[in-house]
C-alpha cells in the first residue's frame, strides 16, 4: 500500500519533457510554487491537528500538493536545466513565484481550514481549465492534479461547515479565518502580462474569478458566513515580492539542502 | 487516489472490537504510543528533507504509523471506554508508554535515518511475531501493519548504505548517528512483568532479538559500520519514565485539543 502510494508519488507527470520557453516555465513555477509552499504550511498540522483521524487527511493534501509542486517545478526546471529539487531549495524569496494566500501562516486549525477552501476551489477551477492547455506537459500535470484538489476541496467545504456550524466559538473561529485569508483572495485573479503571452498554454486567472465565487458564494450560504467585501490585495507573489511570512518558510524549506550543498543525499 | 488512502488510512483495523482486559490494553498502548511518538517526530521532515522525492516518502511513513498508533489505541481505549483521541492528547507524560527509541529526537538526516533503522527492523520483527497472537485485533492490526513496515525497513536501509557509502561527510554522519542512537537499542528487548500475562498475546521482545541482531548485522557488514558495543539502557518508557524529548514532543501533540476541550471539531 504504501509502496503504491509512493510509486504514485514519486512518478512525476510529464517526466521527461522540456518546458518549451522561459515564459512557460515561469507560469509553471507559479502554479509550482502555490503548491509547494501550501504543501510545507500543511506539514506543520501532522500530528497537531485536533484528531488523529485529521492528522492523516491534512498530512495526505500535504502530500499531494508535495507532489504537484515536484511535478510543476520539475518541468519548470527542464527549460534551463535545473532540478526540482534545485529550484525548492536554491532559488532565493524574490525567485519565488507563489501568491500571499499559500505563504499565509496556519493559524489555528479554522484558519487552515479557510487557506484550504480559497485555495483548493482556486485549484480546482485552475487544473479543470488547465487539461485544456495547449501544452501537452501542463495538461496531464493538471489531469492528475485535479482529481486529487477535488478531494482537497470536499475536505475544506465540509469542515467549513461543521465549524461555521459547530460550536459558538468553533463558528466564530472560522468567521474570524475568513476574515482574516480573503484580503489573499483577490491576487489569485489577477492577469500579469505573462498570461497575454501565453494564450491557449496558460489558464487566464481572471476568468476563474466568477465559478469561484459561484462556489464560493454556495458554501458561504449554506454555513451563513457573509462574503467579505471586495479587497484589492496589495500582494504580488508573481513578480517575487511576498508577504513577511515567506522568509520563515523558505528557511525551514532550504536549511537542509543548504547546509550540505551537494550532499550526495 | 487520494480519497482511496484516505479511506484506507481512516479505517481502524480491528474497530469495533474491545480489549479483554487492562493488560491487553496496556500492551496495545505500548506498541500505538512508540508508532504515534515516531509519526510525529518524523511529520517534522516534511518539506524539510533534503530531497522533496524525500519529503514525500517521510511524509507517508509518517503517515502509515499514524495509522498503526490509531488502530492501536483505539483499541487500547476500547477496554475502558476512551477513543484514540483521548488516549493521544489528554493523557500525561507518565502515562505513555512508548520506548525511549522511539522519542529521540530528529536531529540531522542521518540521525533520523538510524532511529528509523531500529525502530522499522524491530517493529517489523514484532508485527511479524503478533500476526500469531491469540488475541484475533492485534494480530489483525499487526497483519495490516507489517506490510507498511516492510517497506519502512527497506528504505532505512537504503538510505543507511547511501549516506554510509556515500561523501566523506554522510559517511562520518551516519558512524554518528548509529552511535547517538543505539544506546536506545536495548530498551527495546526488555521483557517486562505485563509480557508474563499475556503469554500467547504478546510478543515477548527478548525473542526478538536474535532476529533483530541479524538483520542489522547483515545491514551493517554491507555498509562498513562496526555494530556499537552492548548498552544496558536506563530508559524504562513502558513504566512511564520518559526522556527529557517527549515533553515537548507532547507539548506540540496536544497543544490544540487541549486549547478547546470537546471542541465539536
Amino acid at each position: 500500500m504504501t509502496v503504491d502510494r509512493l510509486e504514485l508519488s514519486a512518478e512525476l507527470a510529464g517526466d521527461g519533457a522540456r518546458a518549451g520557453s522561459a515564459d512557460v516555465a515561469e507560469y509553471a513555477m507559479w502554479l509550482g510554487d502555490d503548491a509547494l509552499i501550501l504543501a510545507q504550511q500543511l506539514g506543520g498540522w501532522i500530528a497537531r491537528a485536533p484528531e488523529l483521524e485529521e492528522d492523516v487527511a491534512l498530512g495526505n493534501i500535504a502530500l499531494d500538493l508535495l507532489g504537484h509542486a515536484r511535478s510543476l517545478l520539475h518541468y519548470a526546471g527542464s527549460f534551463d536545466g535545473r532540478s526540482e529539487d534545485d529550484l525548492a531549495y536554491w532559488r532565493d524569496e524574490p525567485e519565488f513565484r507563489c501568491a500571499w494566500l499559500f505563504e499565509q501562516p496556519n493559524g489555528d486549525f479554522a484558519q487552515t481550514i479557510a487557506r484550504q477552501l480559497a485555495a483548493s476551489v482556486f485549484q480546482f477551477e485552475l487544473y479543470t481549465a488547465l487539461q485544456a492547455s495547449s501544452d501537452e506537459t501542463l495538461a496531464a500535470i493538471a489531469a492528475k492534479a485535479v482529481k486529487e484538489v477535488d478531494y482537497h476541496r470536499d475536505h475544506a467545504v465540509q469542515w467549513t461547515l461543521r465549524l461555521a456550524g459547530g460550536t459558538e466559538e468553533s463558528r466564530e473561529r472560522m468567521l474570524r479565518a475568513v476574515a482574516d485569508v480573503w484580503p489573499y483572495v483577490d491576487e489569485l485573479f489577477r492577469d500579469e502580462p505573462l498570461i497575454d503571452r501565453l494564450e491557449g498554454v496558460a489558464v487566464r486567472p481572471s476568468s476563474l474569478r466568477a465559478p469561484f465565487d459561484a462556489v464560493i458564494g454556495a458554501v458561504f450560504a449554506e454555513a451563513g458566513i457573509e462574503t467579505p467585501a471586495g479587497f484589492v490585495s496589495s500582494g504580488s507573489g508573481r513578480r517575487g515580492s511576498h508577504s513577511p511570512t515567506l522568509g520563515y518558510v523558505l528557511a525551514e524549506l532550504q536549511v537542509l539542502a543548504r547546509r550540505h550543498p551537494g550532499a550526495s543525499w
